[in-house]
């Protein structure tokens, strides 16, 4: 590790500026999976967040059994009216049915104000529950819980809340700040090998678009993160919510430095929505949009083919896709062409013009079809590394 | 008219001091049913709400023909891409379903970031589409046109959106400001005498509970105004305006004195809840409600008989009910339980404590279920007066 980024220890919360909707991530080990020994954690949590009211603790079928159950007893015996609402686990349930699961069952439980919504899962909890935190009579208080790699890193920081359309992803959603956010590394024990790995492409994406130091660390650190090693994944979650929450700090609602956090994010939604949601895990399909949006940056001279040559390599260890799926021009542009970064029709995207720095551009169309049209498909990864 | 009211001439906008979310409410005669006449006007009112991209204008199937179409093509010859979006006419469809409808028709047409949704109607509109606007790829511009004396004084000031939940009214929603509002007094020439009356409902509201002046100003005024001269309107309206969004500046979130602003609606929302919605508008509830909730700030002893009788009397004679329906305590309990003031099961009220002064507070419930049992339930009217 280079000096410039030490080793935090876990016991110092790390601080999202946002003015007066600022909060604090607290990076541990146990306070989800092991609750009753963690009641004073929980208890002063709750203290920090204003919780006053009762709690809505949103969850799925896969968690609830796992974690949901006991810390609904801790929540109980803290004191707190509980409201478990469980929901199905999986992305295309990621959809309106299941915010109104959770608007039904807050109004069934005549829930105020005041009451306080509990996240507890991956990012399609995050994301309905919290959509449902923000429009629950008019916005009530919000605790993300994130029990993947990729939700502790992406979707805990920032507000950004949503579900999906048949038209597109996250299409309808709104920005709703969490009054805190709960990491407990130890969730990341049972997380399948896939959805880790999913998790790290966003991790790699954070130092490929903003940070050449943390890319070098991962590199070194790779073996370490495959094996689960809480120092290097309380580094790495650490400095990829420090990145992102800077950010997010200066451009809360993405009018415009916040677009560089989707790196890679434009091809990948493209994957994720011609693929139909579930089959590409978000991360996989942001692995491959990166090296896609590598090779277009490449392609326009705005970075060296090491720089590829690298992302590429890192992907691969950490045991990602980096060949994109056989679509045509035609089918990748419909895709593409309800991307939120979208004005007036033009497409923007987010390229590297430098190990660990980026920027949002348009591109001519010709330079975007001579990617998109690669073939065969693994060509794109020679190119990246070639060119 | 007393000299600290005077009458403000009709193009001088009025401002919603909301820091960043500031806007101006637009108070013309003729930019909705005379269009043609007004591309100046609309011109500049695009250009101050920073609208960019596409228009979605959102209407319903009365105001369509009426209005709708003759803005659209006024709109397009101003250089816009333009989208109409119809929904039905009523209350009742003031639900998730009409929700899908707008977002479906603005992902159809593939309106991206930069889209405006201009919502032309009443409350249900107003509501309905800003709500639409508020979670449209996490918020885009939203332009208020209202076109109901109720939409104009109450719902087009303060960014609350919403739609209406079986298990509750305005139960499921957003804050999202609006970026200017344009009130057409001759929309109202075509307003039926019914909901006319029901508009005046809220504007006495404002009178009672925060502005003695304006209260007696009314009573002198509501022949014109029930003539629906031109000159009495403007007053009203703009008074309305400025005393709501002088709360709303102080408490957008409605955290604390924003409250203030539902005299009458805990007993008002029970009523419509109770009914189904729609037998009763919201105005005529409301007017009920605040003859209970005099009543019940006379029982309290915070307000003498003369201001419950002068109350009755200026709703009475703008043609607003002034006797609730008959349910039974328990009915009424139960409604009033889910209303978004009550805190921890504890249900709070707006109170008048003189003529223009209004205060939140809790309850005793031997006293609140003296006002809820009052029979005959015209007795409660006789309660209010002779108390």
């Amino acid at each position: 590790m280079t000096p410039d980024s030490p080793m935090p220890s876990t016991d110092r919360p790390l601080l999202v500026a946002l003015g007066d909707r600022s909060y604090l991530i607290h990076i541990a080990d146990g306070p989800v999976s092991g609750p009753p020994s963690h009641a004073a954690f929980w208890s002063a949590l709750f203290a920090e967040c204003g919780t006053v009211g009762d709690l809505a603790v949103v969850t799925n079928d896969t968690l609830a059994p796992r974690y949901g159950e006991a810390l609904c007893r801790l929540f109980t015996k803290l004191g707190y009216r509980v409201v478990p609402i469980v929901v199905p686990d999986g992305e295309r349930f990621k959809n309106a049915e299941m915010l109104d699961t959770i608007h039904d069952a807050m109004l069934e439980a005549r829930l105020d104000r005041t009451a306080t919504v509990v996240a507890l899962g991956g990012g399609v909890v995050g994301d309905v529950a919290g959509f449902a935190a923000a429009t629950y009579q008019r916005g009530v208080r919000f605790i993300q819980v994130p029990t993947t790699l990729l939700a502790q890193v992406d979707s805990s920081v920032g507000g950004k809340t949503g579900i999906n359309h048949p038209l597109g992803k996250n299409m309808i959603g709104a920005f709703h700040q969490p009054r805190g956010v709960v990491v407990d590394l130890s969730t990341l024990d049972t997380l399948p090998a896939r959805e880790y790995a999913a998790g790290l492409a966003e991790v790699i994406k954070y130092g490929a678009s903003l940070d050449a130091t943390f890319f070098t660390w991962l590199e070194d650190a790779m073996p370490r993160l495959l094996m689960r090693d809480r120092g290097a994944l309380t580094h790495a979650i650490r400095r990829s919510c420090e990145l992102k929450a800077e950010i997010v700090g200066s451009d809360e609602r993405e009018s415009g430095r916040r677009a560089l956090l989707n790196f890679g994010h434009t091809f990948g939604h493209a994957i994720e929505g011609a693929s139909g949601y579930g089959s590409w895990l978000h991360g996989e399909a942001v692995a491959v949009g990166m090296v896609m949006a590598a090779a277009l940056s490449a392609k326009l001279g705005l970075v060296e083919q090491s720089v590829c040559r690298r992302l590429v390599a890192l992907l691969a260890t950490a045991g990602l896709p980096v060949e994109p799926p056989r679509l045509s021009v035609e089918e990748w542009r419909r895709w593409m062409s309800t991307d939120k970064k979208a004005e007036r029709g033009r497409l923007r995207f987010v390229l590297i013009d430098g190990l660990g720095s980026s920027r949002v551009s348009q591109v001519d169309d010709a330079d975007l079809d001579a990617v998109l049209s690669a073939r065969p498909e693994s060509s794109l990864v020679d190119q990246a590394v070639v060119v």
